[in-house]
Order: structure tokens, then C-alpha cells, then sequence
């Protein structure tokens, strides 16, 4: 065996997904299954897909300020992003779980009343509920099963020069938010008798513990016939949502940095921080909003109908052009992934 | 919220299924999904199966024990091993791993052959590949999507009085390796120059480190024309699975203590490690066989010509005659599952 030992970190999270496609070598296919894509289909029954998230305690989640309730919401909303990301609907969800001792009953009640309202919230039937020990804190495994959408799976790799960029909602509340309840925590375990100071930042603070996935938006581009030449989730921030739909579609990119989507109280909260909202909303994560392009005819027959949640950032490029943002000093600059970045492998 | 903290330990692990079971209300049925079978079916494409696995460090493996590569190939195994419990055959896998900091690129790639070998091994399609860091050891999540046998999916639920009980291969071998190399890991903690001794007792280690799944089984059954009246795998003790099954169908149970089949090296093993082989049949864990029933009438007629790994150990009884065992000097003594057992929550 080699002696050699490279560190994870020296690949990044997608150098890794690359450099396991490429040393499998696939059964019954020449091409090499999308590793990497947001969920899979279903190679027995097309048309379905399924796809699996993992949460890890200290990684995804922090129980100490996590309300378990929110807790259960937010995983199924991890797991079901992953269909709506590739237009497909969730029908059924299992979950697996690790608990660790210091899970009572009444704590794990709390957590699966989330992944109920969850389950009813995205029309989604809990099939499978699979209990273990665990001595490595809380870990959940939950598997999302559905069907593609009416006008069909979009993929990442459909983008082409000219399309229109566009993405749903806005984008960097989610650290923000996190950032909030981290500093609450700092002073609540410095302090025992002082209580969390949230003031009017529960947007941001709702963005972070209870995000809802964007099933209404795929529901009204079906009603109005609009159909994404590609898409993908925006779960680790814009950054890397966008790099992964170019190389996918093997285009560049050109956004603009004074159209990207910033919330009011994202900017509040982040002023507060003294924190960049521009690098919450390109390298923040867990917004999941969707990110996805039209055709340019597409987009101009329909630009004053479309949803409302719906920001263009800029449009793709060919290939050559590499993925960039023009500041508001309209100079063009590299955007770049965060890799492993803030998870400290 | 109330203040009551009961531990999950009073449940037990089927407990909690069927408490979660109870509070859950479907969606679209009036009947309760399943939530503890092996593997649950896709709504959305009956006949199509899928399974979700989780595997915790420190309690579905030790690494300081475990070769990355076996690991990886059991991975798949007791992944694999929820749809072939089902009579269906997995055609594809996702992997979600949680990778600590220890973990270098070396020893994922080690971990990933034993991963590529089994996908190879059940002819199973490897189609999403999701790393992320983790801080509380290596975790592993593994989805199976497959489809049902031509002969159909075969359930828990449809043993009936005087069906044969029968299981495939031996049992309790996978426990005797785990307490060897258990055993060897603390003679070497406290020796740093002795080496592990595990003298001619390979078969057990193997039923440990590198089990595999009985397709082979099932396509000699459909070859026969046989179809199992029910079925389950046998992954945490025969106990247990017998325990499910009768529960599943609505009947008791009697098996006979003499009829358990225990490989030679099994035994021996046990012998040396002055442990009961017959508990390690009836509460051990891991050994992957199938459990199953078939019609008396089916049985008689086939006897003489089934796969030839086939024990007989018993027959169904109505549910009122309880489950129990004929011990060999004639008693009959309840079968109790283990629940948590050695799981330590």
C-alpha cells in the first residue's frame, strides 16, 4: 500500500466527487453517471429520481441552539431541495437516524413532529423510519424519492451562450442568520444570565433554521409553459452552484454584482456582523434557492410574467470566457468555489 | 414542553418503530406504511425498491480492525442485503460520506475499491457520490434502488400456520469473528509487539469482514419456480428477525434448537471464546442470510430439490401458540429480540 497520505483538503469537495467518477468504471454504460448531480434517477424507472442527504451533528447542524422542531423541518427541506432542483416532485421520504444517549424520547417526539409538518407541508409520505444508536451525536440519513415534473427533469448541463441567469428568492440570509445565533451562543456561554438578543433579524434567523424549499415557483413556471434550459440548487452559496452549472453545461458566465438578490435585513444583519453580504450570498450556503437559465427568445417573450421571486443576475458565456462577476466598479472578477472551505476536514 | 426525559433504551428499537409508526397519519392512504420493513417500495413505480443504510463508527465498525476495503465491500452488502430480503435486485447505489480528518486521500481510495468491487460483485450501478466532512468519525449512507423478482416482491406478512420455517446458510459466525477481533485489539493495545493470532479460524473473520449477500439464493429459487410465502433478512440475530416476521404475519412460531445451523468453524470459535454458540445464532448480528417461509404442500413437493445452503428449522403456529423454541432437552422457551441490546444507546 501507498505510503503517500493526501489530504482531502488538497482536493476540495468537488475534486473529490471528480476523481472517484473517474476511476469507476460503469457497469452497463459508457458514460459515467452524473456523480455529482443534485439527485439521480432512477436507471429501473426513468422519469423517478431519488437522492440522499447527510447531516452531521457539529457539521450541519449545532443542538444548542437549534430547535429540534426546525431541526426536523430543515432536513427534510435539504433532502426534498434536491429533487425540486432538477424539477422533479418528492412523493415519499425515509429517514435514518443516529442517537447518540443524551437523545429522551421527548426530544426525538420534537424532532420527528418537524419531519411530519414537513412531510405534510411538501405533500411527501414518511415510508421508512430507521432508529439506531449512535455514539458520534445525532446523525440523519434521509432519502427522497419523486417524479420528474410535467415538462420533464431539467439538468445542470443544459445551459448555452446567451442564456438568461437567473435565481429564486434571495440569497446570503442564511449565514447571516447562523453567524447571529453563533455569536448568541458565545455570549450565552460566556454569560448564564443573559438571553439571546435576536431584535428584528427573524427573517435572516428564519432563513437559517426554517428554510422552505420552492415548490411554488416550479408550480406557477409550469403554469405559464417556461422551462429552464438547466438548473441546480443553491445549497454552499452562489459561488459554487454557478461553477458547477458551467462546467456541467461547458459554458462560462458573466453575472453582475449590483443584481444579485440581497435581502434588507440580510444587509441589516450584516452590517451588525460587519460582514460582506456580497461573500454571504457567493460563498454563504444552505439559501437553498434555485438557480437556473432560459433561452434568451424565452426570457424576452416573457420577462414582465415572470414569478416574482425570480432576479436576473447575468447570462452565460461561451466556454473561453471562464465564470465571472462585474463589481459595482465594473471591474470582472474570478468567481471562485469554497470547496471544503469553512468545513474543516 | 413537557419535562418528562424517558430514554430510548425502555422502547427498544422496535418499540420506537411502531411509536413513530402510530403518531405518523399518511397522506395519501388510510393503511400505515411499513415503516420498519427491510426495504419500502416506490409509490410513484411499484415494483421498484429502495433502502437506506447508515454506518456509524464506533458502532457498525471498529477501524482499527476493519480493512478500508472490506469495509467497503460489507458497505454495499448490508445495503444490498434490505432488497434482496425482498426478493428484488438492487441495480443502483449512492454513497453519502461523512469524512473525518484522519481520512486521507489514500485510505478513501482503498475504502472506494471495496466499494467498487461490491458494485461489481451485485452487478449494481454506483450513480451519486456525496462527501462531506464530518467531526465525529467516518459515516456512511448508502441508498440500494432496485426491482422487484419476476416472481414479485415477497413481504414480512405472509407466513401462515404450518408454513416451513427456513433460513439460508449458518448463523452466529459473523458474531464469533467480532468478538476475535475484538479480542486481538485488546491484546494488542496491550502489547505493541505481538501480532494478532487468528489461527485457523478464517471463515468466521470472513462472515465478519467481508460478508456478501445471497443473490445466488434467490435466482436458484426462481430457476425452482419457488416463491417464499414471506421473507426478511437476518442482519441483527435470528431472534429478532423471526420475532418481526411472526409479528408481520399475525402468527407464532415454533423453531427447533437442534435444527439451527451452525458451521463447524463456528463453533469451534465459539469453543475457544467460551461463548454460547446458540445464543450467538439466535442474538448475534450480522450474518446476512434469509429467513423465510414456504407452504407445507410447496415444501413437501420440492424437498428433495432445494438450493442446497436451505436449513429447515421450524414451522409457523397461530399467533396465539407464541413464539418459541424447542430447546434439545425438550422445553420450550420463549424468543425474545434483542431490541437496543448491544447497542449501547
Amino acid at each position: 500500500m501507498s505510503e503517500k497520505a493526501t489530504s482531502l483538503s488538497d482536493l476540495g469537495l468537488y475534486g473529490l466527487i471528480e476523481h472517484f467518477q473517474k476511476q469507476y468504471k460503469p457497469l452497463n454504460t459508457s458514460e459515467l453517471p452524473a456523480m455529482g448531480e443534485d439527485a439521480c434517477s432512477i436507471l429501473t424507472a426513468p422519469e423517478h429520481l431519488s437522492s440522499t442527504t447527510l447531516l452531521l451533528e457539529g457539521i450541519n447542524f449545532d443542538l444548542t441552539y437549534t430547535p429540534l422542531q426546525h431541526l426536523g423541518f430543515k432536513a427534510v427541506t435539504v433532502a426534498v431541495n434536491d429533487l425540486l432542483a432538477m424539477n422533479a416532485s418528492p412523493s415519499q421520504i425515509s429517514i435514518n437516524i443516529g442517537l447518540s444517549n443524551k437523545i429522551t424520547l421527548e426530544m426525538l417526539e420534537t424532532l420527528m413532529s418537524g419531519i411530519f409538518a414537513a412531510c405534510e407541508h411538501y405533500q411527501t409520505e414518511l415510508t421508512a423510519f430507521k432508529p439506531a444508536a449512535s455514539l458520534t451525536g445525532l446523525t440523519m440519513a434521509l432519502n427522497v424519492t419523486g417524479k420528474e415534473n410535467k415538462k420533464g427533469l431539467v439538468r445542470r448541463s443544459g445551459a448555452q451562450p446567451t442564456d438568461v441567469i437567473c435565481v429564486t428568492g434571495d440569497l446570503g440570509g442564511a449565514l447571516m442568520g447562523l453567524h447571529l445565533l453563533e455569536r448568541e451562543k458565545r455570549v450565552l456561554q460566556s454569560n448564564d444570565h443573559s438571553q439571546p438578543v435576536f431584535g428584528d433579524n427573524e427573517y435572516v434567523l428564519k432563513r437559517q433554521l426554517k428554510p422552505e424549499g420552492r415548490t411554488a415557483f416550479l408550480t406557477a413556471m409550469e403554469k405559464l409553459d417556461l422551462v429552464p434550459t438547466s438548473m441546480t440548487g443553491i445549497s454552499e452559496g452562489l459561488a459554487t452552484s454557478l461553477i458547477l452549472l458551467c462546467r456541467s453545461s461547458k459554458t462560462g458566465c458573466r453575472i453582475y454584482e449590483n443584481k444579485i438578490p440581497l435581502h434588507q435585513n440580510t444587509l441589516k444583519a450584516a452590517r451588525e456582523l460587519n460582514y460582506n453580504p456580497l461573500i454571504a450570498a457567493l460563498n454563504g450556503g444552505e439559501d437553498f434557492e434555485l438557480l437556473f437559465t432560459l433561452s434568451l427568445e424565452v426570457y424576452e417573450k416573457n420577462k414582465e410574467g415572470l414569478p416574482e421571486e425570480v432576479s436576473v443576475i447575468g447570462h452565460i458565456t461561451e466556454e473561453d470566457k471562464a465564470c465571472r462577476m462585474i463589481s459595482n466598479a465594473d471591474d470582472e472578477i474570478d468567481i471562485k468555489a469554497r470547496g471544503w472551505g469553512n468545513l474543516n476536514i
